[in-house]
């Protein structure tokens, strides 16, 4: 008996699209959210590197194949309710096409802070 | 003159909604990820306190009313694209409903992982 994979849980939006946040597995750096299909997230569990599907061009996106940032796997989790998975990376280089590390680098929102009162 | 407020620059998909990776502060970890419309960005940056569209329920679900479980906002950016929010909060508990302190623990799944030869 084989153990099916634990990938085939994986729930995904009416495209066929589930979201992956990308995380810089030894600083916590969230460095990204792109796009997976079912393919596209097999690649990344199998081959060592992450794959995204590209929503704007239609096309399988292997992080770094053109840019040379890749995004090298250490690991994956899915959510509990299996529509988002989380992977941590070694990313070489920035993860942003801007050239920043981040995708969120220098684009704070002003918030209000409230002063925690419970736990 | 008075500044656009920079919210106004998210981008929002079909449904009205864009998804809130929600960051602890401090320990870099990934707690979850959820949605919000325009209504649900408008109170987390102004309130003090993450709130989220409940597109099962449809209606506003502000984190920890029912469970106690709040998260405290410290941070806010969106990314490149404007179409993806990153919060970093001060979690009570833990985030996931299920009882773990983030909705990805013991949740992993099979990695092959590659020899980084690049950067």
């Amino acid at each position: 008996m084989t153990e099916e994979p634990r990938f085939d849980a994986a729930v995904y939006n009416s495209e066929g699209l589930l979201p992956a946040v990308i995380q810089q597995w030894d600083t916590g750096e969230v460095l990204m959210l792109a796009w997976m299909n079912k393919e596209a997230l097999r690649r990344t569990l199998t081959e060592g590197r992450v794959t995204f599907w590209s929503r704007s061009r239609q096309e399988y996106w292997r992080k770094g194949d053109t840019s040379g940032h890749a995004q090298y796997v250490r690991s994956a989790a899915l959510d509990c309710d299996n529509d988002t998975l989380l992977v941590k990376v070694d990313q070489v280089g920035v993860a942003c096409h801007t050239g920043t590390r981040t995708c969120f680098d220098g684009r704070e929102l002003d918030v209000v802070t409230m002063e925690r009162s419970e736990g």
